[in-house]
């Protein structure tokens, strides 16, 4: 099917939904993770056959092993789909006032109607997507990536049966059918039928997204993460949060690409690192200063940009809290960046001026989490400043629409 | 001075705002209305080159009569300012929950940072938009339409030089010296300066932004808004909001575009509608049906998707309430429509179903604004459904980040 009918068949859907029933919804998410469970071997087959070809076209290990799913990990999606069922409604909120003419106006939170995800190869994205939306009354078309095809359009026929079986109309979910490049810049632009875009994925996924999108979009995930170690702070403090933060997961976004450290205390604390991060085969990358320090290689301008995934660290020395401030305002993304101190002048500071959706005083990066906050689901880390900022969910799947009622009010 | 240049100006301002004193924000904005009174014979001056200028170019009348600056309505601006430094302050409300490994969360709200506005004559938004943004802490950079480059001038002045003794940065509020289109283009995607942009004017301003900005934007203004009338409307007051929502103001964005009528009633109440707006001289253009009713010209396809911006009126006829919806959700631009019935059940489901951002129930769409919904101060209008939908003010120009407060803690 082409995109543009499968969109037209989502935006119909969407309208359905509008006003529905919120136990109704729930017991549709209910059915979704009891389905998951019982054809977990037809969905494990559709993997398998991912896995073969992601074996057979090279693809990286770490990210085989993101796609792939066996009967534990498919119960996993399920509970967390029943944890999503569980969750407190967020719609038909209301405030309500009238006018000094007698207007009755009330702000009412509504779905936004379709949202659309683009996204890459694991496939418990299409799981999750789908019941946040469906739990703030919206339908999704999900564009998932070309490597988790199987997989993906077999958990999304589980998903229209429970929406079968719920009195639903199983169009509120939709797979795009066509992975093609050319079909995603295609759906960046369907502003006629998708009210919010949402990319999931790498820096290139999220910058094509950026530049090309006219329908509206919440960024997400870059995580450029400092960890500003200030010349005040508790050294064995310092390492531990840097250790956690740079190699407890590195391929995340929330961990620490940079240290930045106040240079009173360099020449004893990068030794220090260095000690600290050994063990874990963490490659180093200083700044001009750093290196008159360390015995490693010199960082390009490039590497205090770069998001690196990966167990590389770069350094950056600096003369105070001011520029420390000032060069991760300028290199971060506005994700996640934390002071360790005990100087309580330098955490103000830190927390009021560093431009990021979640600053931190002496915690790791790691924390920038929804199930870690306890937002109990999250869908991403913003890092844009409208709509949704840091970890979101469901909240920032809805809107409010004005109801305004009257007796025949003309304005004067 | 190059766009760039400015950019870099006002983004530096912004991180000097941060955390600033309300009281000192809102002593600068006072003494911005004091400034405009007092400097009003050279703001005229200034506004006469551009009055000069319009005439010799051929610029309509109605657009100069907008762009016009004379004592009395710098009075009123400068009492409008005032207005704002009166509002509730938005800045620094925050949520704080402590979590069970003792991170302290604080969900702080905070300003943008720096606010892009692009627009066209009229000289007011120049100092509402400065004032709105300092008000919620945000610096702005100001890119007014060419036809009022010198009363901008001027009036960015003034308002730097009340900054000044307000001992605050000027650079806070800056003009964009250069409006060419080229200069714009470049402005809509200064991601790396710009939190967000809003365009205020025509339709083909704002779909230009839509479709060239990569920084966020609030989309405002669009208003193809319908008046539908039920079979069971009361025929008098159908007739007076019709009436108001079209002729009051014809060239403002909440103005009636195409009224809706049931089939039912149809050749009772077309006839009436016509003598209704006779005296008013707005020309009727019909769907196929209505000219089977009335003499006028029929309607094109493109007419039922055009906001007229003057005293012309579509008219549609549907067979019933659910037409109507699919009608309006199909032509409107998701600004303001109006339902005229007695019929309760048509009105939970025009309130319910029908997609925009203000909904009404035997009322006139002229009410879509600010102040006449009591927000005390207006933006715009939007009719996006992200971060900001329908009238908008101090709050849209917010975001939030969470402060993380920790005692060393580490992801397990």
């Amino acid at each position: 099917m082409k995109l543009l009918e499968q969109a037209i068949k989502v935006k119909q859907a969407s309208e359905s939904l509008v006003g529905i029933d919120t136990e109704q919804l729930n017991r549709a998410i209910e059915l979704v993770a009891e389905e998951l469970v019982n054809q977990a071997s037809h969905i494990i087959v559709a993997n398998e056959m991912d896995m073969e070809h992601g074996c057979a076209n090279g693809v990286p290990e770490a990210r085989l092993d993101r796609l792939m799913l066996n009967k534990a990990r498919i119960k996993d999606m399920a509970n967390d789909v029943r944890d999503v069922a569980m969750l407190p409604d967020v719609l038909g909120k209301f405030q309500g006032f009238t006018r000094p003419n007698g207007l009755k106006v009330t702000k009412l939170t509504v779905p936004l109607g379709v949202v659309g995800m683009i996204y890459e190869s694991r496939p418990n994205v299409t799981v999750d997507a789908a019941v946040l939306c469906l739990k703030s009354g919206n339908a999704v078309l999900l564009r998932g990536g070309k490597e988790a095809y199987h997989s993906n359009q077999a958990i999304v026929t589980v998903i229209k049966s429970a929406l079968h079986q719920a009195g639903l109309p199983t169009d509120a979910v939709e797979l795009v059918q066509d992975t093609s490049r050319k079909t995603a810049m295609e759906m960046m632009k369907l502003t006629q039928y998708l009210d919010l875009l949402i990319p999931r994925g790498g820096a290139s996924l999220i910058q094509s997204v950026k530049v090309n999108a006219t329908v509206p979009i919440i960024e997400t995930g870059t995580g450029n993460c400092h960890i500003y170690i200030n010349e005040e702070a508790n050294v064995q403090m310092a390492l531990d949060v840097l250790v956690n933060a740079k190699v407890q997961r590195p391929s995340v976004c929330n961990a620490c690409e940079s240290v930045v450290v106040d240079q009173s205390v360099a020449t004893t604390l990068l030794p220090l690192i260095k000690v600290a991060l050994e063990p874990y085969h963490v490659e180093l990358r200083g700044c001009d200063k750093t290196v008159d320090i360390l015995n490693i290689p010199r960082a390009s301008v490039d590497d205090f940009y770069t998001e690196y995934n990966d167990l590389i660290l770069s350094i950056k020395i600096v003369d105070g809290i001011d520029q420390a401030i000032a060069h991760i305002n300028k290199h971060g993304t506005k994700h996640s960046e934390a002071i360790i101190t005990e100087n309580q002048a330098h955490v103000k500071k830190f927390l009021q001026l560093t431009d990021a959706a979640c600053v931190y005083h002496n915690a790791s990066t790691r924390f920038s989490d929804g199930s870690e906050l306890g937002f109990g689901a999250e869908i991403g880390i913003s890092t844009q400043k409208l709509h949704a900022r840091g970890p979101f969910a469901l909240e920032a799947l809805t809107t409010y629409k004005y109801i305004i009622e009257g007796t025949g009010q003309i304005r004067k």
